[in-house]
């Protein structure tokens, strides 16, 4: 995949002009045509470059999406759905214009049913607006991508994060989703039940669509209980390879670990400056328990057993909530404190997923290829998952870096699949993957173009991501 | 639903006589049509009537189910995926004739990969078979239905049963799936890894689409972890209301449970001269734990503290497995002890599901409906996901019985979509609950249709189920 592979779609001048009178003239002030605001509408926190939407409008309600859509069908002009814009693969860029769909208006908590231990949001709502909405219930939702997304751009790009090994991911946690369809219908895609067997599995087809196929408008989702104890720490170890043998062993004995992260020596030896953390500049496993005051008591013991076992350094562990947040703010910032080994450096960022049998062995070869083509890239990772993330430091000025930055990502894709794995974990395909897809999936591509075309013949929703249509 | 709505398909017979002519040619022995075998591959649990197939075929391997796949596609003949004909909604049926694939033959376990905790199976194997095979691993598949089910069937009903409270249901435990499509091309959803943004989520589309999307010819599955240790017992409670009450709390206290199973007194009754359980004729709860030494009994120990806030009895629990064995045993014979108390009725099964808070009150009208009607009619319920099962006993030679049965089940169905939740927790649709889906998910229905008709134009995979095509 290189920059110019991105898909182009062709613009439809009068549609969009048509489009631009009917909205401007329906929403008054909530339809804004101004290019800074249009380009923060497509700005990517990758290298992606800008390809801003032609106007952008704020419903408040699913009719209001149905107004735009509705709209948009009739004059063949894009749709895309924006959240905050914190994805990392061009989701938000309108490569042939349209309307961008903000839903920062659409940002109620509707509905908190805490026996069944779920909720009902609106697009808009960030995962911690609704954290801190849910404070006074026991209850918490516990997918935790780095940003503070939307969730329904997490609900999009079937997102999940560090708890995911205990958690799931948007996958597990979406119980149903109500979304204006390319034809301007509305389509809820199931009830509050927590299974069911009603037909084709509607939530889950949604749930990592990209806004390619419906624009979300509201979303069910699981809750869990917040849990009565927590303990967590840090475990260094001389290998990554090492690391890795400590987590399998950790998966294999069933311990329900919340949190596993390994950060790779680089990554630490940056966040050992910038988060001021006291841990040898090795290769180190952050780890979360959640359960009982004695469960989770057991569980870091069993576990400093298990690391002693694969050659661990002393395994420190807290329950004291200050101790452990200085530790998972340290894991967070991980993207600010890797800035800091290149000032002036953008990062690109990568998620491929193996199974987890092969992740020592993606990683060492990942950091022979760091080294041997000269970058400076740290790793962090969701290891219970065999998720890891390189972060490739460039100057996104110079040509030359972004061809052996694109050069790298491909191989580590192409290691990922070979490997059984994916390019994408959690991040989605949007456009910068789009050259990976079809190496992973082969024919399934052609089954997701099928579905595509009969639910969007006009091709008006988020045009240009996923995957070509031809 | 009536079995007077039961949805015809025309029968093709040039196709089906030239199919017929085919495959006999090409599987000699491996492909019959005796009438009693014919019947028995449409032979359902319930009473809704046997629409034999034309002809079994029993292929081995996924390039001949390609073969009959592809016979079938030109001569437009209908083709049904059977595995061990367990299902109970007429899933195996064939209304307008064609060819049934019987996947026994494909049986073999592939590969099990303990350290990612997957293996890859066969569609035929069994639940059974495979945790045979799994022994000696440390490793067990969870999902279990009451049934020796097949996991190819399984995985098309998106079955669970008593632990998906703990570990999910098939919709959470299928890693990917290989699946022969309706014009014989072969599609592989997913890689191994743990989880994945890439693209539309084929996997989740194929689970629970009940044969009408593609023949499942290869599944990777979750594995689990046996337990180290496990306890389990039985608590008596004076209703219904209280029992789910408790059910509630320990969901809420983040209890992680393995089974929480609900047996009405009426159940009970049956279940005591049957299985010789020596509990009062009152609802019970039935509950498992999994974990270490400590934490089971430190779960056990919570729940005892919990039923007794919510006036149940003398919660009897133990760690010894023969003593567990029995309880479960009794439980999983739940079917054949209800047959007791009506000697020579046939069982009606159904299988609602609703959001946790409205179990009790949605059991309690149920009740009250079964009284009202005079039906004979025990329930037992997965009850820590809010699914529940009436056994109606019916003399299926009277109609006026019949009839008395198909109206209570469709009072309950629409019972269960008022309070949010769903006509199907496990079952899936098939012919029997296709009635139902339309009053559930209303436009989302014309979502899946338009699916079908874009993976399947010509309607050959098992038409006639889960809805109408027009």
């Amino acid at each position: 995949m290189a920059l110019s592979d991105l898909q182009t779609v062709e613009r439809n001048e009068t549609g969009i002009a048509a489009v631009l009178g009917i909205l401007k003239q329906r929403f008054g002030e909530r339809f804004q045509t101004g290019q800074s605001l249009r380009e923060q509408h497509a700005h990517t926190t990758t290298y992606i470059p800008v390809q801003a939407p032609d106007g952008v409008a704020f419903p408040e309600t699913t009719e209001e999406v149905q107004e735009i859509v509705r709209a948009c069908a009739e004059h063949r002009v894009p749709v895309i759905a924006f959240g905050v814009g914190s994805s990392l693969e061009g989701h938000v860029n309108a490569p042939g214009g349209g309307i961008s769909v903000d839903t920062s208006r659409m940002n109620r908590v509707k509905e908190v049913n805490a026996q069944d231990l779920d909720c009902t949001v609106e697009p808009g709502v960030t995962r911690v607006e609704l954290n801190e909405y849910l404070r006074d219930t026991g209850l918490f939702f516990p997918i935790d991508p780095g940003a503070n997304a939307s969730l329904g751009g997490m609900a999009a790009t079937r997102a999940s994060g560090t708890n995911a090994v205990r958690y799931g991911t948007m996958r597990d946690n979406v119980l149903s989703l109500t979304a204006v369809m390319a034809d301007g219908s509305v389509v809820t895609t199931g009830r509050r039940a927590k299974k069911s067997s009603a037909g084709y599995d509607l939530t889950r087809l949604l749930v990592g669509s990209e806004g390619t196929l419906g624009i979300i408008t509201s979303i069910t989702l699981k809750l869990a209980g917040i849990p009565q104890a927590v303990s967590g720490g840090v475990c260094p170890f001389p290998t990554v390879e090492q690391a890795c043998e400590a987590v399998i062993a950790t998966i294999q004995m069933g311990i329900p670990v919340a949190r596993i992260e390994l950060v790779n020596a680089l990554q630490m030896r940056a966040m050992k400056t910038y988060s001021h953390l006291d841990y040898p500049e090795s290769p180190c496993l952050f780890v979360e328990f959640h359960g009982s005051e004695a469960g989770v008591a057991e569980q870091a013991e069993t576990f400093g057993e298990i690391t002693a076992e694969y050659g661990g350094g002393a395994f420190q562990w807290t329950t004291v909530a200050e101790e452990r947040a200085k530790l998972w703010k340290a894991r967070h910032d991980a993207y600010w404190s890797s800035l800091t080994l290149r000032p002036g450096a953008r990062g690109l960022s990568t998620d491929v997923c193996v199974p987890i049998s092969r992740l020592a062995e993606c990683i060492a070869e990942t950091e022979a290829d760091i080294a041997e083509m000269g970058l400076i890239a740290p790793i962090v990772g969701h290891v219970g998952d065999g998720n890891f993330h390189v972060l490739v430091l460039m100057d996104v000025e110079d040509p030359a870096e972004i061809a052996l930055s694109e050069k790298f990502v491909a191989r580590l894709n192409s290691r990922a699949v070979r490997m059984d794995g994916t390019c994408t974990g959690e991040h989605g395909i949007g456009q910068g993957k789009m050259g990976f897809l079809d190496q992973e999936l082969g024919h399934g591509v052609d089954v997701m173009r099928a579905i595509k075309k009969a639910l969007d013949p006009q091709n008006i929703l988020n045009p240009g991501k996923i995957f070509p249509l031809s």
